[in-house]
């Protein structure tokens, strides 16, 4: 179904942008995990707006609420359901926008597909919908850390033209201080300035996400047509915004040699990204993702008019100069999802 | 399930390579398509091995038959049945890699989840297994061609470091006559002495296929989680080789500025590659895939043993140099499967 | 997975009897369906605890939210989340219930299945679950009613060894104004008279209900594993206290010679209850089902403690002598939530 | 879909009654299972035909064959595809059923629903389709036996008038030697004559069958929406001439007081069937199944012409006057799909 990601960890999606709420709905989470409630709001600050300078001042608290599944603070195996209010749905009127097609946006395509569209910040099109995944995949890495020692990873490995110099694994990920969310001070720098200005210059960059998985016992996925990093492509790929995915070496390997490329037994090499024959193969999982750069951008743009006219059209707003910081939680949050999922169904395979 | 894939065009794939025979089963076509098997065997043959002096010298003739849900020439609402046999499956004594882990094939990985291992020509990792896929494409493309003009297109858009000349669209996709499926005369012969020299230096290359899909209607594709990149994208993940995807401008789009990405309304860019917010939205939509190269090659290698030694062996072989002319017919059916199953899904928003 | 049911028309349940609300979320409605929240609101009447003398007096007022995929009140092709608050959820004290399993309850096999409990009012196992069931199936409801002529009706058939005298088409379904639910007043009343006796006596009584689907088209149900009578039997027996199902003649025909049970060309048999091969063959859809007396009664009974000894308890409550009158909601919207998936389904073959 | 049973445990079926084959493919079966052929042929033959006097005398050998999947006698957690080819398919002319639709059968629901219909002996309607299932039944046998003590065993317990007397586990079921597959052998002779004299008469007769699950944990089973009775349920109302089914005392408890019907610690009861709040409570599974009798009967029955018209028919052939010895089978083959699923699905709560 559209709304619904994964098999047996199974998260369904729902609400718009402006609605009352938004929320999930999480089916197969086994009892007796710890629901810490601290570490999912840490998540959910992780990707909330108006956390820094160089993120959308929209201020939107993003606190969730328990409402099914939980009992005495652990899960009971029945499904639990998380909800985030919509406290500023009220604040903006968005009826210049009724009439008008975005660039970038779903704006067009809900309005074909459907017939009707709920145009205010975008719906259910809304990035605002991925606090729900958020919310998910926190509780997806409570499940993971009780049953393994899986540990999620990702930072921002470039943004426009300024590319962190890799290997990435020499850099220390776990613990980013700065607002960007790249591991190198130097090169954060240069991108924090880069955001800045964008801020300033009313445009929007795109980059890339580097994301690996870590401590994966040999043998997650399935073949032939739930492979792991099939799985992890299609997740990501929802994300709004992404349009590529590499794995491992990715569009490298594809200009290299067999001799060149196979992976050597010292372990020294994963141009595989830990994934062969689409089973983790217990080397580090890495992929990298392309976000496109924001489509709202505080400029004039040329836009369909519903009646099929074109207008020039400033969209006003507090938009993201670049997504990619905030978007770090939600590729986590992803990724721990289709862990966990994958996680379950390797289960029967050890008994 | 790990051997099914789509939800109302449903294919579950079954065999393994040097078993009796590989199949698939496809659920959900509707009745009155006609069967076209002409149609559906010539799919067959871009894909089949010993097509050409640059594929793999293997001789497999890969004659599919249906054993359900096809009467009297067209499809009845039951599931049909392909089904191809492994004439050659006793051709070849594979005892000598019983006890080896080939690197960059799924050896080790399927040893370790199932702890037990077909090792017969790579068993149910084996890409004969996609030939299976392609029959279904193949009736994926017959459902399409019945109630749509959608036209699926792959080509050969680089191998190693020879690439296509961008924008590919100068090209004539339709009637490539050279073996290596790439529609420019020049570079294609380039590649085709590529391959010629892998093949005697016993090495492989990898490369890229672009791919698209034309005359789509606005509306395919399912927010929030069946996004119709994030169902190609999946679907493509799961061909043997493939390591990455990119959409549109995909990873160049992370060097952008939304005032530069942000397609136009006269539709002379497509930065989007078709699709917005997950859904198609009336330009042709374009995506690449990332194949690393052939992980067989005729040279002495370091392999794990199953006892824990290393060893250095050479597996003899007719492998493939470079499996992506080969490929092509696998990217163009997955691609059918995909949109057949979104066509199916959006039918009941457009009554 | 265990909390969502359908296959296009997909009800995803959440929610405990004591927690801060239950509810549901319903993938896969099309846009553009009116959301009659009046129509709604009655179906939860006909369900809600307290609406007449011989139901149980709990003041549960079961008002519904929307909390998403509804715009200027029609769906949008996203999902539609229901949300009904749990306002008396603090109202009693049930720690006395925490050590003890009642028989006929769910408490020992959930407790067994998950090591936890939530044993406020039944938790998760609570049929107070069912009111989110009824807010789909009337939605369900209001999309049929959109694109079609079928109508649904359920009637109290028996209760205890008072039948409701055969054929049961001889009555008017559809106003019945008792508050058993059964269409005929003096079958009604001798029916009343009873569960009012179970009340004074503290006891409970089974019975059957008998629900018929008119005016579907030929067509619905899929073969072979989703046959239309499988999938109703499915919905039907996930009812809380449903112990059995027949469709048509049922158990009846098992005692019938082919000759005699084939139904006629003329249309004046319905053996076989309106599905032939799985599928609606146009005739009404006709099935009858089996309700356990209420587990829950005012007497002493020896139950089982959670430390292996066994108690003999009263467990104080305002129960329901006879869920039947209430159920009749519940059996209509499970009906309906079938139906409106299996026309969904049947779309595609009918273009 | 249409085609497949099972989350875990996957079984897809397809092929029509005169087609080269029928078949399943089983996905979701672990590594490692022992896969007996004899143990699956013998389950063949217990629902084949032509067995002993009181069956169709069609001669159908029913041997199967194994595609996929089994490596050395061996599980590999690759799908399982069997085939049983059906060799007889070209003996009989069944043009004169072409343009007719014959009563209690689906030919006048298929022709409406998918437009084309294969008309040779049923086609995909045909019982015959059930082998396919049997032998994916006797291989979740194989799997429950490796992983567990359940057992599976069904009796016939009624024969149109001739009821075997209560209570059923007076009878030792397991072997029971007379073709009738009743435990009682006073009773089985009864029914024995009944159903020669049907043959004889041309006439056919219905019944029932019980069926228990022994030596389940407590646990299978998951609440809200995939309750063991409703996935039991599903299952059974999917085989062929099912009508109806009840779990413990069913319609009889719907004459029962709660003081009556609520069981008691002892284990000396069991009205709910060894189901409770939809999870097995760890008393015997026991439900039973109404049968219509076969359609097919040697008389001159009026039948719908394709053309509107109504004809006085008699259809030849051999046909079974009772199915319900050869469904023994049958029902104990989905029972086995159903607990093997569900043994799987809880595997996750019992780490």
């Amino acid at each position: 179904m559209a709304n619904s990601i994964g098999e047996q960890f199974r998260v369904t999606s729902f609400g718009e942008s402006h609605g009352p709420a938004i929320g999930v709905v999480i089916d197969g989470i086994p009892a007796g995990i710890e629901v810490d409630e601290k570490f999912i709001q840490s998540m959910l600050e992780k990707r909330k707006p108006g956390q820094s300078a160089i993120t959308t001042q929209r201020k939107e608290d993003d606190f969730f609420e328990i409402v099914s599944g939980v009992f005495e603070g652990k899960s009971t195996g029945a499904p639990i359901c998380f909800i985030i209010l919509n406290l500023d749905q009220q604040s903006k009127d968005y009826s210049a926008l009724k009439n008008i097609y975005r660039p970038g946006h779903a704006d067009y395509t809900y309005q074909k597909k459907y017939g009707i569209r709920d145009y205010n910040g975008g719906g259910r099109s809304s990035a605002r919908i991925t606090a729900g995944w958020v919310a998910a995949g926190a509780l997806a890495m409570l499940y993971l850390k009780k049953v393994s020692n899986i540990q999620i990873e990702a930072i921002v490995s470039s943004v426009y033209n300024i590319a962190l110099p890799k290997p990435y694994d020499q850099y220390n990920w776990g613990s980013i201080e700065n607002p960007v969310r790249c591991p190198d001070k130097v090169t954060a720098e240069k991108m924090e300035a880069l955001i800045e200005e964008m801020k300033q210059t009313k445009d929007s960059v795109g980059g890339t996400i580097a994301c690996r998985i870590l401590n994966t016992p040999v043998g997650l996925g399935e073949p032939v047509f739930n492979k792991l990093n099939a799985d992890l492509a299609h997740a990501m790929l929802n994300i709004n915004a992404v349009k590529g995915i590499q794995f491992g070496s990715g569009f490298e390997s594809a200009q290299l040699k067999g001799s060149e490329n196979n992976d050597t037994i010292d372990g020294n090499t994963n141009h595989d990204g830990g994934i062969t024959g689409g089973i983790s193969n217990g080397r580090p999982i890495e992929f990298e993702l392309a976000f496109k750069p924001a489509s709202s951008i505080g400029r004039p743009q040329n836009m369909l008019n519903t009646d099929g006219s074109i207008e020039s059209i400033n969209i006003e707003g507090r938009h993201d100069p670049c997504v990619l910081p905030r978007a770090i939680a939600i590729v986590e949050a992803m990724a721990a999802i289709v862990t966990a999922d994958h996680f379950m169904r390797n289960l029967k395979f050890v008994q």
